[in-house]
């Protein structure tokens, strides 16, 4: 049995209320058959401020973190006290923090302030795993060179197509030489392009897309094409080691295609999607985002609603595909969880 | 850099000599990015015997191993000259062997002799790496677990869906549970199929996939859904962790389909193809392979010629599908590849 990890959570939104939720209900499983403890010593976001408590604290027990307040509270007294700090690295080095969890929201245009928060974890010696897409496309080279030098890990599963295992999989795929890909990866547009499809408007589609949980309140980065256009970069980044910025990505959103556009492209066997393309042209890699129309029997216009689906270019396999069908609620965490898996046994 | 390593190729045909000429072609790839060389000391099969020399020898020299005779050897002279062991394990011996690369050809019922090449490699203290399902479905709790014990490692990438990295996905899921799968994995009735459709006979496509080399002279295990069984338990074994004997799949083949059948299929929208299925149920496993009739606009459909597809349930991922479309030519030696470089890594 390794020794217990402590764990902490930076931004404290949907995805890392799931995760504490999945660690919760895999703990048995993660100590029996990968012999990983953990505790959390960290949680900290805009509204709860950096709280700390390096003997362990319970998340669902603190006052604001968005879990359901409880009639008799049952956690133990020292897990209901902290310490607040003033700073990410005060806090990490008061949470004591072996592995990062850092889930703020994407700043498209610098990565920021994700891309601190991981340098500070690495620094401090911690595992950083993200699910922010900025500091791929903002950082990359700087947080691996980073991570490899303090003997840490920089994960980031969760930033493409929820928690499948995409870049893991090209670790599994050495040797070999990725020409280019396409696919859909943002889920948001594809639903509303289905809603809009089947009779609604734009307006009322983006709102059943929010009403559904899909869309954020400002979903002007899905709708523009920009968090595509991000995960298209963060592909390239990584898995095609050229590193590209995003003005270099042709982008075009989803806003002036009308219900009628869609409704005859449907009807026309030709569907509109929004599609991403990398492609390797010498040293460099052309990419777009831009809505397609797909011939109606093709993979690509049999992905609905927040389905995602990427098909790899390869010198040795020409066509390698990936489809992700109606991922399920703990998909994004799962990410996170795997990533943490990786870490811990990497530190064994 | 690592020391070179020493690989031994046993059962020379198709996938073993495009291994070598593929390693040959990522040589400087292999040293530079990987640190990795090697020179192979031995080759075997029932045509050549047992041949080795501890000091290198250039497969492509010598006679009678498939490759074009040359008119004036550029190979070193050493590299001409071996010795002729009476058995595998003094062949590994003489070859001073690191790897093995296991490439018989499959006997479905017993898994042999792969099964005791695979343990002598083992006990030798080789890494050893097959192509060959039969080791797996008849005995993969042993090797894994003398693999274990010797601290080498048993891998066999290859064996399901060319060398896309199947298991090595799943290596990339850590604490997920896979309940079932479906998909098409056996590439000779795939294209028999097809061609049926177009309107050949039984035995005009058969001799026409057996013209593409895609077909072997004795198709019996394809055409009676054995190899598509043998995958099946393969998957069933390593990735569900479920050991399932051969005859506890029901199998049926594709002998009883008639062209007309085929069409009449094809032309309801409903076309046939050869599925493998596999569900969990409590502690066990109902696995199946036959021909379905399945719906035009479906995945599985569009499966044509070599191509592949498998459809994974997991509890996190409802839905999780890898589509290859189109293997090249070093698909399946590129799955021995990619396992040498898991083996070498591991080795540092």
């Amino acid at each position: 049995m390794k020794p217990g990890l402590n764990l902490c959570f930076l931004g404290f939104g949907n995805v890392s209320r799931t995760l504490v939720r999945l660690l919760a209900d895999r703990e048995t499983e993660l100590r029996d058959r990968h012999g990983i403890t953990y505790r959390v010593t960290g949680i900290a976001s805009r509204r709860l401020g950096w709280i700390a408590n390096p003997s362990g604290l319970d998340p669902t027990a603190v006052r604001g973190a968005g879990f359901p307040a409880r009639a008799k509270p049952e956690a133990k007294s020292n897990s209901l006290t902290f310490t607040t700090a003033q700073n990410v690295r005060e806090w990490l080095a008061a949470a004591r923090a072996d592995v990062l969890f850092e889930a703020t929201s994407l700043d498209v245009q610098t990565g920021q302030p994700a891309v601190d928060h991981i340098r500070a974890a690495l620094e401090h010696g911690a595992h950083a795993i993200t699910a922010n897409k900025g500091p791929i496309v903002h950082a990359y080279r700087e947080l691996r060179d980073l991570a490899a030098k303090q003997g840490k890990r920089f994960l980031f599963e969760s930033t493409v197509m929820d928690g499948v295992p995409i870049f893991s999989l090209f670790d599994q795929l050495p040797a070999i030489h990725l020409q280019g890909f396409h696919g859909i990866v943002n889920s948001t547009t594809n639903v509303i392009l289905s809603e809009m499809e089947q009779g609604l408007s734009f307006d009322e589609a983006l709102k059943k897309a929010q009403a559904l949980g899909i869309a954020e309140t400002d979903a002007t980065h899905d709708i523009d094409g920009w968090d595509a256009a991000v995960k298209t970069a963060a592909l390239i980044t990584v898995l095609m080691d050229v590193p590209i910025r995003l003005e270099e990505i042709a982008r075009e959103g989803i806003r002036d295609l009308t219900p009628q556009a869609l409704r005859n492209a449907r009807r026309d066997g030709w569907p509109f999607k929004l599609v991403c393309r990398a492609k390797r042209e010498g040293d460099r890699v052309k990419a777009s985002v831009a809505p397609e129309k797909v011939l109606a029997t093709s993979p690509m216009a049999k992905i609905s609603g927040t389905s995602s689906y990427i098909y790899f270019e390869t010198d040795i396999f020409p066509g390698l595909a990936i489809t992700e069908e109606n991922p399920g609620l703990y998909a994004t965490a799962y990410g996170m969880l795997a990533d943490f898996l990786r870490v811990s046994s990497a530190a064994k």
